[in-house]
C-alpha cells in the first residue's frame, strides 16, 4: 500500500489510461491509439504511391507530424508513468513503441531513415490487448509454444536445407547455361529455393532437357520435404493440446439445479455453480 | 395434429413437392431444379465468352429468361408454402435464392448488376439435400465444425501473418527498385504474400542479389508457416474423429419441417426435433 | 485336385512363367517383359521429339513392331492359359493390356490413335509384382485404403472448392480487365484454380490495385484451404496405422490363383482364399 | 589400456585435436576448419558470378590453394591418425573429404572437375559435430528415422506419381498445340511435374479451352496429392515421438572412439559401446 502512495496520483492516473483497458478513459485511449496505429501504417503505405503521394504530398505530411506527435506523447507518458522505466524501454514493445516514433525526426537529420517505417507494423499486435482479447491471446501463446517446441528440429531442418540447396544449386549452374538465367551459382540457388518451396517464379527457368529432367527431382524432393515441417508442427500441436486437456479435470455431472436449472456440476459439489442454491 | 390442418391442402402438397424429397412429384421437382440451376451458372460462363455471346447471343437471352421466370415461380412458391415465410426468406438459403433470381430484371433498372450473378453458384451447395446426400451432409458437417473449432486459432494465424507481410513488403520495396516491379509498398505486399503462400506468378520478381538473398528467406518462411494451419486443422480433424466414434449413431434423414425448416430428423421422428411441429 | 488336372499340361506350364514368378522361367518372362513395357513407354516419348523421330523415325518403327508383337503373343497367353478368360479380360490390367497392344494397329485403320499410347505407362504398375515386392504391395494398399477412407470426405472439400472457384471466377472476371487476361469467365475460373493451388504460371495475372487485393485474399485462402485435404488423410492414415498395428500379421506371397487371379495368397496357403482352387 | 599403448604419442596427440573437441586445441581446429569449410564454399560461389572473377581472379585463386593445401593436411592427419584409416576413407565424411579436396588439382589434369565442388556444401553438416550440438544431433536422427521409417510408403507413392505425370503428361501433348510450348512428350511431363508439384514456373502454359479445363484438374489434383506425403511423415514422427517418451534416456557426447569412430557415447561410458576400445 506504501509503494502505491509513492506514485503521484497523476501518474498513477496515467498508467491507468494508458496501460489498462478497465476504464472508460483506459478503453478511449487504447481505441484512439488503435485506429492511429492503423493510419500510420495506411499513411505510410500511401507515401509510397508516386500518384497519391504527388497529388496529396502536404495532407499526408501533416497527417504523419499529427501521429509522430502523439506518438510521441505516448511514448514519454508510458515512460514516466512506469515505476521501473527501463522495463519499459527495453521491452519488446517498448523497442517497437520507440522506433515507430522517430522515422520523421530522423528524416531531417540523415537519409534512409525509411526502414524503421516498416517496424511500425509491429505496433499492430497491440491488438490482442486492446480488444482485451484474452482468448485470442491464449490461442497465439499456445501456437507460440507449439513453435517454440519445435524450433530445434525445424532449425535442424532449414539448416540441412539449405545445404541441399547449394549442392542442388550449383549442380544446377554446371548444367545450364546463361541463357537460362543461371548466370551464376548465387541466382542457381536462388532458382533452387524458388524451386524447392514451390514458389516457382519462372524468371529462371531450365531450358536444356537434362537440366529439366534435373529440376522435375528437384520439384518431387521440394514436393516431399514440404511434409516435414508440416508433420513436425501437427505432432507439436498434438501435444500441446494432449497437455491442455491434462490440465486438472473433474468429472461433471448432468444433475440440474433447482433453482436455475443449471447443469454440469461438479461430482462433489454442494452448491449450484451458478446461483448458490444447495443441491 | 390440428395445428397441421391449418395448413391448406395445396400449400400443404406444395411444400412437399419443393421442400421435401421423399414422393415422385418432389424428387422430380428438384433433379429439375439442379439441371436449372447448373444451367443458369453454365449461361453465366457462355455469357463472358465474346464468341459465343457474339453468335447466339438471341438464344443466350432467352434461355435466361426462362430460368429467370422458372426462379421466380419457384421462390414465391418457396414463400408462400412455408408457415413462417420469414424464417425462409431471412435464412442463408433464401437470400442465395434471391439474389440468384433477380439479376436480369435488374438489369433493366441499372448497370452492374452482373456481380450478383456469381451468387448463382452457391446454389449448387443444394446438390446435397436433392441426391439425398445425408451421409456426404454428415461428412460436411464434420469438416465445418473441424474449421470452426480451429477458427480462432486460424483468425490469429492470418492476423499475423498479415503484419508479417506488411513488414516483409515494406523492406522489399526499400530494398529493390521500380523496374523490378517494386513500384509502391502496397504492390510490395502484393508480392509478398504472393511469394509466401508460394503461388508465385512471376509478373514480380526480385533483381539485385540482395533482394533475391531476401526474397529465398521469406520463401522458406512461407514453406514453414503453411505447416501451421495444417496442424491446427489435423489436430482439429483427429479430435473430432475421436467425438464421432464415441457418440451413439442414429441415421437421419433430409426431410424438413415445414414450420422451422431444420433438417437431419431421425428416421423414427414424429415430430420436429426443434420446434415440435408433427411431421 | 481333379480340377487341377482339367487343366492341360502346357496352358498350366504356361500359365506358371506368365503368371507367377517362383519358377526361374517366369522370373525371367517378368524381367523380359519389364524391359519391354519401359521400353514401350520411352519409345512413345522419343517419337513424340521431333528432332529425334526425324533421324531415327525407321528404327522407332522397327522397335514398335517388336514390342507390339510381343505383347499381342503375351496377350493371347494369357487369355488362353486361364481357366476364365473373361476376368482376365475384364480385369484392371487385362483392359490396360488390350489398350497397350492395340494404337500401332489401330494407326492403319483410323488417326487419333495416338490418345491411347498413354495408357501403356499404367503397365508400368507391373513392377509391384514383377520385383515380388510384397511389402510394397502392402504399403500401396494401405496407401489405397486410407486414401478409399477418406474418398467421401475429399469429394465434399472438391465439390465446395469448385463452386468457391466459379464464384470468386465470376467476381474477378467484374473486376479484371481483359488486357491482364480475364477475357472470360472460364478464363477467371481457370486463373483461380490456378491461384488457389498455389500453382500460379503468371500468364494471367492481376494488374488493377482493386484485383491485386482480391487476389491476395484468394491466396490466403488457398493457403488455408490446402490444410484440409492434409488433415483429411492425415488422420485416416493414423487410423490405418493404428488398425494395421492391432491386426495380426502373416507373410503374403504374389503367387496368383490359376483361376481367379487374386493374389496375397497366404505362405502356408493350400487354397485360394478367394475361389477355393487348389494353389 | 595396453591397446591404447599401440598408438603412438603424437598419433594419439593429433586424433584428439582433428576428432574431438574437448581439448582447447581440438576445439580451436574445429572453428579453424569450420571457417575455411565456410569460405571454400563461399569461393565456389564468387569464382561463378563473371565480374567478382574478373576483377578478383588472382586472390580468389590463392584462397582457393590456401584452403586446398589445408584441406589437404587435415586429410592426410586423419588418416594416419587413426588406427583403421579404410573406415574413415570409405565413410560418408571420408569420401566427402577427400572430394572436396582434389577438384583444385583435378583441373590441372581434366576439365570438367567443377562438378565435385558442389560436393564441398555437404562438409558444412559438420556444424552439428563442431558446435557439440549433441541436443540438435539427436534432433537429426529423429527426423532421419522417421524418414527412413516412412521411405518405403513414399517410394511407392513417388513411383505411382511419375507413372501418373508419364500419363497426364502424354494426354496434354496430345491436347495442346507446340505454340503452347509443348513441344514433345518429355516436355510435356516436364509441364505436369511443374503443375503437380505446384511451383508453376509459366514459361510452358495451356492455351486452349481443354487444355485449360484438364490443366484445371491435375492442379486439384496435385492439391490433393500433396496431401499424401504430409500424411506419412505425419503419422511417422507421431510414432517416433511416442518411441523417445517411453524409452530411457542418457546423455550422449560426441566424443568419438579411435578404433571405430562411433560416436553418442554415454556420459559414463569406459569402453566403446560399438567395438570395446577404451575411450
Amino acid at each position: 500500500m506504501k509503494e502505491h502512495k509513492i506514485h503521484s496520483g497523476w501518474k498513477s492516473k496515467l498508467h491507468e489510461i494508458i496501460y489498462e483497458a478497465d476504464t472508460p478513459a483506459g478503453k478511449m485511449f487504447d481505441i484512439l491509439l488503435f485506429i492511429l496505429i492503423i493510419m500510420s501504417v495506411v499513411l505510410v503505405m500511401l507515401e509510397s504511391v508516386k500518384d497519391v503521394d504527388h497529388d496529396y504530398h502536404g495532407i499526408l505530411l501533416a497527417l504523419e507530424w499529427v501521429i509522430t506527435i502523439f506518438f510521441t506523447f505516448e511514448y514519454i507518458a508510458r515512460v514516466i508513468s512506469i515505476k521501473k522505466p527501463w522495463k519499459y524501454i527495453f521491452s519488446f514493445y517498448g523497442i517497437i513503441d520507440f522506433v515507430s516514433t522517430i522515422p520523421l525526426y530522423l528524416s531531417y537529420i540523415m537519409a534512409g531513415s525509411q526502414v524503421l517505417l516498416a517496424v511500425r507494423a509491429f505496433r499492430l499486435l497491440r491488438i490482442f490487448r486492446i480488444l482485451k482479447l484474452v482468448k485470442f491471446m491464449g490461442e497465439a501463446s499456445q501456437l507460440r509454444s507449439a513453435l517454440r517446441a519445435s524450433r530445434t528440429k525445424i532449425a535442424v531442418f532449414i539448416y540441412v536445407v539449405m545445404i541441399l540447396s547449394v549442392i542442388l544449386g550449383t549442380l544446377m549452374y554446371i548444367i545450364e547455361s546463361d541463357e537460362a538465367g543461371f548466370t551464376s551459382i548465387p541466382r542457381s540457388i536462388y532458382w533452387t529455393i524458388v524451386t524447392l518451396t514451390t514458389v516457382g517464379y519462372g524468371d529462371i527457368a531450365p531450358q536444356t532437357a537434362l537440366g529439366q529432367f534435373f529440376a522435375t527431382i528437384i520439384m518431387v524432393l521440394g514436393y516431399g520435404i514440404i511434409a516435414v515441417p508440416t508433420g513436425i508442427v501437427t505432432v507439436e500441436f498434438s501435444k500441446q493440446n494432449t497437455i491442455k486437456n491434462q490440465a486438472p479435470h473433474m468429472n461433471l455431472n448432468t444433475q440440474s439445479c433447482v433453482n436455475c436449472l443449471a447443469e454440469g456440476h461438479r461430482d462433489d459439489a454442494a452448491h449450484c455453480y451458478n446461483c448458490g442454491e444447495p443441491l
